[in-house]
């Protein structure tokens, strides 16, 4: 969930001086047509880690639209009244009435983190309560609620950094309490924990939205331009007469032109000696772990999606090559069947999977749904915004059941990928696998680049990570695929 | 859930042989219809009691209609390529394709259910497991499958006299297992399991149709009803080209006339004598048990529905004798306010509870909303049907949070209301009481005779139960809720 948001995201002084006039004019302007059209009421939610700008967003919001139209409300501990009744209670006596935003602050799900992270509550007691506030917010976007649910994050490093920094400056000192730093000792279980919560509880109705804390500038705009679009996309819906259901929240988009693909360098070194060398001891320790008796209790998913002529063929030719031919199978994806399409999408992956001992490759996968889907319009956008918590789910269930998922996204840049086109064109017998389709995907690669971080952000999970590759060098790449391939196996083998 | 169930429905031969081959050349129409337009794909869960009927159900489904289109899958304990993959494996490789009807014996339920009841997992485990179910039928509801869930009921009582008949005919004595008396034996902790589960899964989108068991007329009657009314109202959908999603499954509906209303004896004997001296001494043990320590811990929620006139107030006066007047709160629920208007639905009750140690009595209630909006069309079918769940979820955390919740249902016969309607317009004192709306709504009683019956079914739970209340004699109708008040109170207060 975090990949995005710690990769340092910046906004210059310029340029956010430049962005913020326009945006508070238009947050004012839509706040007024809310007021206006009553239509529904809007809840930000704001939650994340301490010292990442919670408190000073708030007070941006303030000060950017009008302030009587705002309710902030903080919880803390509860107080007596509220300790007597259900625990919701206190968040139903903040909720803003239809045409008023209401920005909850340390909300309900501040309890439940803060009481598995400090160990008072076991997992499955805490899933019981995200299903409860799932229920809970299903209900609120039922009733027209539009619910912006903001995480304000920061790497580890990036705590330590900004509670020095806050600490060294004498007018910002008070700022920094003895329990910020105690807090930040548990950094790591804390994340763990938030990241298995904000997972079970983005949902297609209201998903998380994750702020990079690191910049206030860059937070600050971010948190505007989602706001104004999430304001936006509601009120054109109830102005056009639609019931104003189930609406989704909008996606976070990165402010900055930084993203998960474009940090990465593609070109990475490595001689053909090396490769042959370093691929042929790799192979050796999967072969050996794949026969090992601990694997006969488990059974493999491999994932690669990527770009057009990025290498996944021959990187999945490198892992079979250690691997029994009665052991694995292929599975190339391409369009659905006659008889995949009348079922639901998930299906043609799940009559594909292996069983225990043995392993299913998948070339491309069922994140055709959230890419290819998504960028042609081949569903609908309620249909690719369920659809991350349906493969979230349909992974966790691979892994409950033993079996381990490992998934490989294959980037190469736009000069590689031409080369390698017109290399196909030119070789007879590679010809074949270039076609017009190819071309016209190339075109498209601006709407595909959002749609794989999404894809990154919403289903890296602690049970199935995404490993990015950076493919323009086919030796690095299928070395690097293989060693992540081949250590996490052995680690899953060893637990 | 399974309050209509356990009435003793009938069908007799007659009947039955009257409404039968429409019944049949309508579900063979609709099936054909479904083929050819190929618009959705059906799912039938047939789950419930040992001898309640299931399998001879799913034969006469076969039988009325084509069995070519029909695939018909009964799980028993997995097979060896089934227990190496997830759990939900088994049942994706049995969804019927688009066009077809799948009936799936012994499913995704059986499991969860059988576990909890005989104690291999705990109820957090349980709980765990039913929201995945949620998640995943909300998947299969929103790529467009049409889904019935059939629960099989018997009572206790039923399930006995079934099991006997069954072993003294020869011809099926080979039925009964020794199993299934063992079986048998685990009866009420089973019942309660599946009431629990039935109401956790029973969801706006896929709600359970809990079909009385015993008698072999009435069950099919009542099965080839529900699925015709789910295809045809999906089917109409279809054709109308509206996108073929979260269509709700029609809830049960009576095949005779008895109902949980009509089956009262509404005129119980009460001598004023009598009256007086238990009132007094209900009264008493009443105003003892609001005093005790352990009440102070706990709060008391009072629900009060019932026809007009059937003499709410006059009961509520009865109770509010005997407390202190610090100590309670009657909230009498007339059309809400703007401002209740501007929040979700069930927003005023939330504001409404009481702190420990206190009481709130509503005169109406939440049930509002699957009462008279449903009846008067105030809101959508997916609202009201989404109400049930959301009112358990709502009633869940206040007991959670140590509330005692009661909810009485006050029914009086059409002479009784009359003449009290009557007596009310020439008493001047009591004019007040009676409007035009009182009037009307008796005109529409025959609309609200079901919806009371489907909120009493469906939302009478183990944490909330509801009484029904025979209330032509206003003394033993005022005795019969003082008792039950009384006994709930002190066995709640004692645990």
């Amino acid at each position: 969930m975090f990949e995005s948001a710690e990769l340092g995201h910046r906004l210059s002084k310029a340029d956010y001086d430049e962005i913020e006039p326009q945006l508070r004019t238009d947050l004012l302007n839509a706040q007024f047509e809310l007021l206006e059209n009553k239509g529904f009421a809007t809840v930000i939610l704001i939650n994340g880690i301490d010292g990442a700008g919670r408190g000073e967003t708030v007070n941006l919001l303030n000060e950017w639209m009008d302030p009587r139209h705002i309710e902030v409300h903080a919880f803390d501990k509860p107080t007596d009244e509220e300790r007597e009744r259900p625990f919701l209670w206190r968040f139903w006596r903040a909720l803003p009435a239809k045409g008023k935003i209401g920005i909850l602050f340390g909300n309900w799900y501040s309890d439940p983190i803060g009481d598995r992270a400090f160990g008072r509550i076991k997992k499955a007691h805490l899933d019981q309560r995200l299903s409860d506030l799932n229920r809970f917010e299903a209900m609120l976007a039922a009733e027209g609620v539009l619910l912006i649910k903001f995480w304000f994050h920061l790497s580890r490093q990036g705590q330590k950094k900004r509670l020095k920094a806050l600490e060294a400056n004498p007018d910002t000192r008070w700022r920094v309490r003895e329990a910020d730093w105690l807090f930040y000792e548990e950094y790591d279980r804390y994340r763990a924990v938030a990241e298995h919560v904000l997972r079970r509880t983005s949902t297609g109705i209201a998903p998380w939205v994750i702020v990079d804390g690191t910049d206030p500038q860059y937070r600050a705009a971010q948190v505007g331009n989602t706001l104004l679009e999430g304001l936006r996309r509601k009120i054109e819906q109830v102005n056009k007469g639609y019931r104003a259901r189930l609406t989704a929240a909008p996606l976070a988009r990165a402010v900055d032109e930084r993203n998960l693909l474009n940090a990465l360098v593609l070109n990475q070194p490595m001689e053909k000696k090396d490769y042959e060398s370093q691929l042929e001891k790799l192979q050796g320790r999967l072969a050996m772990a794949m026969r090992s008796e601990a694997f006969a209790k488990r059974s493999l998913v491999l994932v690669f999606e990527g770009m057009d002529a990025a290498g996944k063929g021959g990187a999945i030719r490198r892992v079979t090559q250690a691997l029994d031919t009665r052991q694995y199978q292929v599975s190339p994806i391409a369009a659905p069947s006659d008889e995949e399409r009348a079922q639901p999408y998930l299906w043609r992956f799940w009559r594909r999977l292996p069983r225990r001992g043995k392993v299913t490759i998948f070339d491309r996968s069922w994140y055709g749904r959230v890419l290819v889907e998504r960028v042609e319009g081949f569903c609908s956008e309620a249909d690719w915004m369920r659809a991350y918590t349906e493969i979230n789910d349909f992974e966790d269930q691979l892994v409950s059941a033993g079996a381990i998922v490992l998934k490989f996204w294959l980037s190469v840049s736009d000069e590689e990928q031409l080369r390698r086109f017109k290399a196909r064109e030119e070789a007879a017998f590679k010809r074949y696998k270039i076609t017009p389709d190819d071309w016209r995907n190339r075109e498209k690669w601006p709407l595909y680049e959002p749609a794989v971080c999404d894809m990154i952000d919403r289903t890296s999970t602690e049970n199935a990570v995404w490993t990015l590759v950076e493919a323009d060098n086919k030796y690095y790449a299928r070395v690097k695929i293989l060693r992540v391939l081949v250590d996490k196996l052995e680690l899953a083998l060893n637990k």
